[in-house]
C-alpha cells in the first residue's frame, strides 16, 4: 500500500484531500504515525524535521516529496539527488498573493499608510507633508527573478503605470518586463531603479547577493523589497544601507535570521516594514496545493513520474 | 491691476507661479496682504477664513475663486451664485493618488500589513492565519462616484482582477465599470459587493447617505472605504455597523468630524484604518494646480471666463 505522510497543519484541507484520493492510498498525519508507519511512507506532503527522520531510516521507502512552498532551500537536495527521490514544489500558486503584497507594501509606504497606522495607534490626527506622499506611476521597478511571481508583480506594477525591468540568470526576455538583464549586465538598471524587488530562489548564486557591495553601487536611494528568501540579503549590510541612506526604505517579508529575535536591531530601524513571512499565504492555499499534488499523485502511481512542478535537484528550483 | 491673493502654503510653488504670470498681475500672500490689498483682490487662489472676510467687504472686487481641492462643499455656493463669482476646482489631479491610496488601504488589510505594522511596533514576529489573508482578485468592488477618481480606482482594481460596478445619479455608463447603477437601482449590486468605496462629492443628496439604513441592507460583510467626504457617512451608524459585523472593515481618509478628536470612539475601534485626509495629496501637487490655474487665468483676463474645471454652483461640483 502506498502511504502518504502529510506534514501540513490544515485538517480541513486534509479531509478534502482524503476524499479525492484514489483507492488503496493511506493518508496519515504526524500525530497518527507509528514508527512502523514512518518506515512505510512512500510520499511526503510537506516538509519538516520528521521528513529528515524518515530519510535517515535505513528501511525508508520514501520516493517523492511534494513540499507546499515554492522554495526548497530547506531540503537536503544533494541527498535527494543521490537517492533519486523526486521533489516537487508549489511554484506558481503564490504569484497573485505575493504580487498583491508587494504592491501593498509599496503603497503603504508612498501613500503614508504606515505612518497613519502608527498615528492611529496614538489617536493622533496629523496631516503628512506633500513631499512624503508620492505616487507609483512613472516610477522604475527592477525585479530580481522573472518567473511566475516576478511576472505577476511586473504585470500589476505596469497596470499602476510603473516601468518594469527584470534580472535573471541569462538576461532572457520575460512577459511584463520592458527590459531584462543578466546579473552581470544589470548595473545601469540598478542605478536607475526607484524600487528594487527580490523574488529569486535561494541558491549558491543568490545567497548573500544583496550585500554591502550591492548597496554601495546605488545612486537613487531606491526602495528595497524582499519577498524571496532572507538569506539572499546580508542583513547587517541592509541595516547599514538604510542608516546611511543608500536605500530610502525597505519592506521585508523574509529575513535572516527568521523568525527575527525580539532584540534584533532591525525592529528599531525606521523606514522599514517587517512582515512575518506571509506574502505568499492566502485563504484557499491548500486547495491550490491539492491541484498540484493530485495530478502528480495519479502520474506517480502510474509510472513513478510527476506531471508538474518537479524541482531540478541540481539547479535547486 | 489684477490682484491674486494666494491662500496656499507652498512658497516654492508660489515662486514658480510668480515667474509664469502674465505682466501686470500682482500676486500676494495672506502674510503680505494689507487691508487695502484685500479690497483689491480680484482672484483668490485657495480658500480659507480670509476668503470669507474678503467676500464680506462692501467694496470687494472678488470675481473668481480657484480652489486647490476637488470638493467645494466648504464654500458659500449660494452667495457666490448670487454675486456671479466664478468658482473652479482642481478635480482630476487627485485621481491617481486617491486610486493608489484606495488600493493601498485594501491591500494593507487583506495582505495582513496593518496587523504586521502593529506587531512590528512590539518587536513581535508572529505569522497570521491563512483565513485572515486574502487576495483582491475576483472580488467585487462597488464605487459610488464614477467621475475621474472613481474611474481611476476602477481601472486599477480591474488590473488586479477585481470586478467593478459603479453608482452615479442617473446610472449612466462610465469607463472601467462593467456595470453602473443609479442610487435607486443599486440595491442588488450593494448586496453582492465585497468592497464599497465612496468618492462622491458632498451635496444635499450625498450628505449622510451612508447611514444606518444603508448599512442595514448589507449581506456580505463588505469592506467600506471613504475617500469622498466625511459628512457623506453617519459616523455613529458606521461605528455600529463595524461593531455588529454589517461591515467587516472600514478605511476612512475623511471623517465627520474632522480632525477626529482624540477622545472619539473611532480611534479605539478594531478592523479600521484611519488616515488624516491625505489620499489626494502627492508631491508635485501645486505644479498640477498651476496647470489648471494658469490657462484659466489667461482666459479670465481675456474675457472673464474659465477654460476648465468650472464648478456648477447649483449642482455643487
Amino acid at each position: 500500500m502506498t502511504t502518504i505522510l502529510a506534514l501540513v497543519k490544515s485538517s480541513k484541507a486534509l479531509a478534502k484531500l482524503q476524499k479525492q484520493l484514489p483507492a488503496g492510498i493511506k493518508l496519515i498525519t504526524a500525530a497518527e504515525a507509528s514508527a512502523a508507519d514512518l518506515a512505510q511512507v512512500t510520499i511526503l506532503l510537506g516538509w519538516g524535521p520528521l521528513g529528515k527522520e524518515i530519510l535517515e531510516l535505513p528501511e525508508s521507502q520514501l520516493q517523492w516529496i511534494q513540499v507546499i512552498s515554492a522554495g526548497v532551500d530547506a531540503l537536503p537536495l544533494t541527498e535527494l539527488k543521490k537517492r533519486e527521490i523526486l521533489l516537487s514544489n508549489t511554484s506558481g500558486i503564490h504569484a497573485q498573493a505575493i504580487a498583491e503584497s508587494v504592491l501593498g507594501m509599496l503603497l503603504a509606504h508612498v501613500r503614508g499608510l504606515q505612518t497613519a497606522i502608527s498615528q492611529q495607534a496614538q489617536a493622533h490626527w496629523q496631516t503628512l507633508p506633500h513631499k512624503q506622499l508620492t505616487t507609483l506611476t512613472g516610477k522604475k521597478m527592477l525585479i530580481y527573478g522573472t518567473g511566475h511571481i516576478g511576472q505577476r508583480i511586473a504585470a500589476l506594477a505596469q497596470a499602476l503605470g510603473m516601468e518594469t525591468a527584470g534580472v535573471n540568470r541569462s538576461g532572457h526576455a520575460a512577459a511584463h518586463f520592458t527590459a531584462t538583464y543578466s546579473m552581470a549586465t544589470a548595473q545601469a538598471a540598478v542605478q536607475q531603479a526607484d524600487v528594487i524587488v527580490n523574488v529569486m530562489p535561494l541558491t549558491t548564486t543568490t545567497n548573500q547577493f544583496f550585500n554591502a557591495d550591492f548597496f554601495a553601487q546605488l545612486q537613487t536611494q531606491p526602495i528595497f523589497i524582499n519577498v524571496g528568501r532572507g538569506a539572499s540579503v546580508d542583513t547587517t549590510a541592509l541595516l547599514r544601507a538604510l542608516q546611511s541612506g543608500q536605500i530610502s526604505y525597505a519592506a521585508l517579508d523574509v529575513v535572516d535570521p527568521e523568525p527575527l529575535p525580539p532584540t534584533h536591531p532591525l525592529w528599531q530601524q525606521e523606514n522599514l516594514l517587517l512582515t512575518p513571512h506571509i506574502s505568499g499565504i492566502f485563504d484557499g492555499y491548500m486547495q491550490q496545493v491539492n491541484q498540484i499534488f493530485l495530478p502528480n499523485l495519479h502520474q506517480f502511481l502510474e509510472n513513478g513520474k510527476l506531471v508538474q512542478n518537479q524541482v531540478d535537484l541540481t539547479r535547486g528550483y
